[in-house]
């Protein structure tokens, strides 16, 4: 079987690592890949990771081509998935969204969030969000897949079996410190290598636009009463997401009894690894989230460490396609990370 | 007047730290650099951004040199200090310590943590703890100084004043995160570039040797009860300390009225500057400590930026040495940071 | 098919880089990865990138296993191959070796420039170099290859369609940068992340290592008369050998000349990918090797840029084992680098 | 003594560099600081580092203000400068330019490579080349000086001594690697972070507009028939450059003598470090350049470390102003750099 796909919108990092892992998934035909500023460019020009791998062009938006897939993936800009969506027949053909749009529940969040105008309408309740970790039967069935955020990633993943376990309090600080492939291939003076290079920050402290879809996931699937604090951080790497998130239990535990608690949480979790110390650069080009738990009384951390331009990404919406076409969840994710 | 300075354990990035700035300091004559294994080397082989600038060499221990000096730093391994200065004339020579030998005021604590025999005796309470941003008066009385610990300058200077007003509930959350450089000069499998470039990693978690010295500072000269969750991270970068604190208040409150709190606590702090978002990069070199406060309803959050080798060691010591001499605290630190 | 595989000394980031392509390669079944320090280990706590991969453990050398394998690559410091590889039953067993044991034609030039006692005796005339690109006919054919060194690789691949064709005066410079996994993963003062971060300089001028072998090949396989300028360089990053190969013209020409001339010559050769501009970067983690001609006159400045762990090193080893068991060249070794 | 000097465009990074040393220069106070873009702004909300060290803001032009100067130093993008000088009463103001207006005699040259009208007319050649290690007295006496560019600077300070000697046949390489900071603070495709950190490329072969600023001043102030081949890089850092230049003797001779014919040429220069291993980031916020030379027979390889900021821009421009001024050529450039 090969699942024909679409890509809208391939130009950027989180399209090159979809291209990447498509390119090469023993069940997926790419059918087309779409660019607004690129038509007519070779792909490999713009990944050049990819150059003697594709000769494939970019393409202008094209219905027809589009009537012919069984999935097309969106990696557009905030906003303009919800109306593209609503050009395609979703009777037949799965959709996998990697924009914000169709993640938040709530439209007047979404609308403060992103000052977007949210026009889903009623296929917003329709889409499903797609962490296959902790919804995967949900992600199973699902026809319209939302792709999360890559800070929500790494922080749900850290924290979701404990909220949902009652064992804590509700309240959690999550730090979360982001290579700088995470802002995209614009460049931009928080970019700009002179600035970035060598330097840690914080930024968008008690604002960061993840934090309602942080909120929203560890409410909805886990314990309604939970409150969140989440603080981005800009690390001098290109990729990677490392987050320590801390909570506190209700009654004092161990780290053995939380691990095995998370163990049997995420035990059909293929790409969950439970290590000694999380390591941006360990998962690094992977779909691992590598985790580490650390108990001390009542007081709790866990740190993950993801790629964000894969688990947080372009990784994580195969992974969803890999379930939505009954393949199995790993299908062309295997491949190791770099060391060193 | 010029000092007359001494260095016991030249060698080693804060001893190259504060040769660098004692070289350049108007007041102070350096007397002698002691190592234990570059005896005879020329200082600059080992600091090479001093060649041209000092033909010195590494000497061994001399009491005869000592007796001339008017204070002696020692830049020496933990546990080395507190035998070491039982040779010094303290009534004559002043002396700052950058190790943590005197930094503990209770034995049984600093055994435990470091895992070496405190031999400091009656000594130890005559050391005071060298941060003057909270406790000048006693510097400029001091004749002992104790110089605080990286990550300690970092995290106390970001919750002291929070502390001491009583307004928090004294619960904190100091999520830190370093440059390879305080790690020292001896290379390591944790500071080998091919595994340190480009990751990012927690370490110690629950039990980093800093921890102590936090919770004995907030606690010494601020609110008695606190509680401290410390957390260090390892960050690809040579040089900075980057603190995100979490504290939390009785009472709601504003990012402004914190601000202001601070802004008179620490008026004649001239190396604290408030900022918009504290930035590793921007201190680099410097002795600066830049501060950046936010509040949301009860939360807290407030950043530091420092340099580990400088305010975080070397250049704090000057700055205490200026202190205990009668000069200016800014004296031979004013130079100003590299950007980018 | 499955080819049995041992690896002798699989701790180093070489090691590493082989298990990662073997494991994934089809054709190939690991029978054993030895090591002298982590006897017992799992490879994973030495190659966390392995973790969850492979449950394999460091075994001492065990004469057994051997005997049942078909190939064996050695991956130990230079000099434990010559003795090694005379236990191994050479008329069954294919052998590639990753050190410089077998690459040097010349004995007194390998035991002054490794200071090592060449005890290969009659083995060394057996080994073949394992450049493809250059000697892809004696690969095939070869039970024995002496993989190339990683600086050899790049220039060689840069100069060696020129040299051959007798076009150029025979004088070159090779001005060569590496990232600081070529120098291993036992922690020294050069590769100390402080040191080495934001560092750039050159060292062993006139006087590098690899020096002979790119002599060597550049004469044995090409023109007999050469003159080698080599000066290898250390760059502040991880992975990648960028090298700037100048030659020159006995007669002027043009760069579409000469590139018609090197597409004529690696016609075969699939690693070989020509590219406008080379950038390290965009290799890493592949086979391929970016090569960029310019022409001015009769100048000629060719650029390559390999990553120094697969094109110069364990790839190359994947990618002549290839041609010597009669697999397509690229297998095992198709998948893409990393972008950004 | 204090010199009044204005900075006609300060807010890049030379501008920047150029209030860094200044700002603290003992015998200079600063009227005013121009930029286009950023009038009314502080200073230190675009150099951070100077945030606290002054109160000053981006000023627009005013004539007016420069009548009261000493000096104007120009930091405009190239082209500017040219016209604006002519408003200046040169008769009573001295000027120092750091774009390249004024770099090239050949007015042909320098609109070919700039692509930009020389509208200096007889201008031109009133301006000095300001590099003190290689035609001191030109700058002592010069009113008008054109600062070098940051590639020639360190080509030529390695290359020098020996054209000028006659002992070599005139035909150099100089393979150069820069830092990204050498592109400026404006944000673009080469200097955004994910693409340029841990890459490493050649660019502008055969092609870059340093190229006839360095044949130019190697031939007029050295050795008439030359032939220059110059290949920039870009590294992964943000400061420094590091040249590596290859030259040939026409008789074999030693490094010993090679490095004796420097000294004596450079006696006279304070910034010039004769060291075993230049390094880049040694120099880092330093005016000096580190020369390390190496001699086999014929062949010679000199490399030099500089910072592209300091000694390749505004501290290359304050050690004219110096020379200018009657001071000591050292004056406010004596601070060492960091380490590490």
């Amino acid at each position: 079987m090969k699942i024909k796909a679409e890509i809208i919108g391939g130009s950027g990092y989180i399209g090159g690592e979809l291209l990447r892992h498509l390119l090469f998934h023993p069940n997926v035909e790419i059918i087309g890949v779409t660019s607004i500023k690129h038509i007519g460019q070779k792909i490999s020009t713009i990944h050049p990771n990819l150059f003697g791998v594709t000769d494939m062009v970019f393409e202008s938006d094209d219905v027809k081509k589009i009537k012919n897939c069984d999935i097309v993936f969106f990696a557009l800009p905030h906003g303009l998935a919800m109306e593209k969506v609503k050009q395609i027949d979703l009777s037949r053909i799965k959709v996998i969204d990697m924009s914000a749009d169709f993640r938040l529940r709530d439209v007047s969040i979404f609308e403060s969030t992103y000052k977007i105008k949210n026009t889903a309408g009623s296929l917003l309740n329709q889409f499903v969000y797609g962490l296959p970790e902790i919804n995967r039967d949900q992600v199973v069935n699902a026809r319209l897949v939302a792709s999360p955020g890559c800070f929500p990633t790494g922080a749900v993943l850290a924290l979701y079996p404990l909220i949902q376990s009652g064992l804590s309090t509700g309240s959690v600080i999550i730090d979360s410190k982001t290579g700088s492939s995470g802002s995209g291939n614009t460049p931009s003076e928080t970019t700009h290598h002179s600035e970035r290079d060598h330097d840690f920050k914080a930024y968008n402290i008690f604002n960061h636009r993840h934090q309602p879809e942080i909120v929203q996931t560890l409410s909805e699937y886990g314990k309604l009463d939970i409150e969140v604090i989440f603080t981005p951080h800009s690390a001098p790497m290109v990729r990677g997401i490392f987050t320590t998130a801390y909570a506190f239990l209700e009654k004092e535990s161990t780290t053995g009894a939380l691990e095995a608690l998370y163990k049997k949480f995420y035990k059909e979790s293929l790409f969950i690894r439970f290590v000694e110390q999380s390591r941006s650069s360990v998962v690094m080009g992977t779909n691992y989230c590598d985790i580490a738990i650390h108990v001390q009384g009542k007081k709790v951390i866990v740190t993950t460490a993801i790629d964000n331009l894969v688990k947080g990404g372009a990784g994580q919406a195969v992974q969803s396609m890999n379930l939505m076409f009954g393949l199995k969840e790993t299908k062309g994710l295997e491949f190791p990370g770099l060391h060193p």
